[in-house]
């Protein structure tokens, strides 16, 4: 058994991304610069954002956060996504969602120039990767294929379950993964007998936010288990059901930990897996950088 | 069994759309313009116009070719285009495909405004097809959801395989599937095991152009087949192996006979299945009719 421990393919990474940056800098006395908007203060989004901020001066972005009141108005929000549009210093920017239910979030996306839109979440962006014509995808999705090509796994023929169907993960992932050959099932909430269709599937890929969502008894033995799940646990029986020794360590001092949507015993039969914290996180703030320097590079014609 | 009549399906539904069209040209003095842009003069191009325009004026459209020589270039090509897009009796506008390989097709489709893709092909609607922001698609994935809706047959829960992943098809309807809670496995030419892949499916879908592509012992009994193929014969051999006794006739007299993807043998252990010819090839043009009816009330703010 083998674990794909993305904090070293996201170290690896980075340190590409720093190099090419570097390069760049060198060449053309610019960097990419990234901005970040954040509407209210949520507690998660801090997390985030230190390590996201930590990530872009590590590898030599210009990044900074325009951090607006909870109580803004769509239209308010929308003013300032003109300015980062017209900002010629901005290559990349990203919205931190969930925004607050009272904005309209599609109507802030769309307004998101697709030239800067680094999490690829216009549907003009999320077109192309449906129609195969891009090779920038969300980060999440690309992180996980970062993941797998570190690794040598080759995805052109497996049978892939996806199981989650969001913008974020699912839909964009099952679409990429049919691009590069492989057979894919997605699964989600409304799937009647999760064990019928994933009890072949080569690759499993959960992302649900919740935790033991995949059980042992559902996947087969030698499957790669990719593990997207973040969940916050603060119960005592969930954390000693659901989280790793170290987590349950953490818990004791901390009040809380993490786990996967994919049961601890389900690892056991995998060939490989994506462990949960350090597996399919880091990787998505290092697919935040590598993003942006690819938008850097376009709009400004390089190579 | 039942046979899915796609024909009666189609006659119904442009009976609705030619209602509406009768109501609104009394309301706003004015009907759907539809033009198709038709480069060369490729036969079956012309078996599908002849068709297309016959439908077009039994629902009472407005609709015009502009027919370009074969030799056309993308830049000519897109000065026509671009009249479209700012002709105001042009509410739809359907670009015949393939178009000759020396064109930029992807160049052309984009250059297509999007409140005028009657086929949907534009990245920002397949990408509002994925996130799920639309009730208009690609003709032939709606047509086929038009069918299964006209005999009640409820999407929710069912594990169906698409197979083939064309934009024209198998890529939006395995997205708009997946949306309408159908848990989805995307099959195509790199499938290994498609008996694996199918067996437990409740539904196929099969839009690969190969006669015979789904045999029966990938399928299960009681299974709802739909077959998106038409497949041009012309050789004894595979008429007989792949056609129904009525085209063996029709291959007698003239020459040729039609055959879908899905084998003969197939349809027996079904519950539901789409004849070739008369399945869902009907639904296509009525859906395109559909289309445009809809674009025209979105441009005219209708409703």
């Amino acid at each position: 058994m083998t674990i794909l421990d993305g904090k070293k393919v996201a170290l690896e990474t980075e340190k590409q991304v720093s190099e090419e940056i570097a390069a760049l800098k060198e060449k053309t006395g610019k960097v990419p610069g990234l901005a970040m908007v954040m509407v209210g203060d949520n507690p998660v989004f801090q997390i985030y954002i230190r390590a996201r901020d930590r990530v872009a001066a590590d590898v030599g972005l210009n990044s900074n956060v325009v951090r607006l009141d909870k109580a803004v108005s769509t239209r308010k929000l929308i003013k300032e996504i003109d300015k980062l549009n017209h900002d010629d210093e901005v290559d990349a920017v990203q919205i931190q969602l969930p925004l607050p239910k009272e904005l309209n979030t599609w109507e802030i996306l769309d307004r998101l120039s697709p030239e800067k839109d680094v999490d690829r979440f216009h549907p003009v962006n999320m077109g192309m990767v449906l129609l195969n014509r891009t090779t920038i995808y969300p980060c999440t999705p690309f992180g996980i294929l970062k993941i797998l090509s570190h690794y040598k796994i080759n995805i052109a023929g497996l049978h892939v379950g996806v199981v989650g169907r969001s913008f974020l993960v699912g839909k964009p992932l099952a679409s990429l993964l049919a691009n590069k050959d492989a057979t894919v099932t997605v699964c989600h909430a409304e799937t009647k007998d999760l064990k019928k269709a994933l009890k072949d599937a080569d690759l499993v890929v959960c992302a649900m936010g919740k935790p033991g969502f995949i059980t042992a008894d559902v996947v087969k033995k030698g499957v790669i288990l990719i593990d997207v799940g973040l969940n916050y646990i603060s119960n005592k029986k969930d954390v000693l059901e659901y989280c790793d020794e170290d987590q349950v360590k953490k818990f004791k001092t901390k009040g809380y930990a993490i786990a996967g949507d994919i049961h601890r015993d389900a690892y056991k039969k995998a060939s490989f897996y994506t462990p949960v914290p350090g597996g399919v996180g880091p990787m998505t703030i290092t697919m935040l950088m590598y993003n942006s320097l690819q938008l850097f590079k376009r709009r400004r014609n390089i190579e």
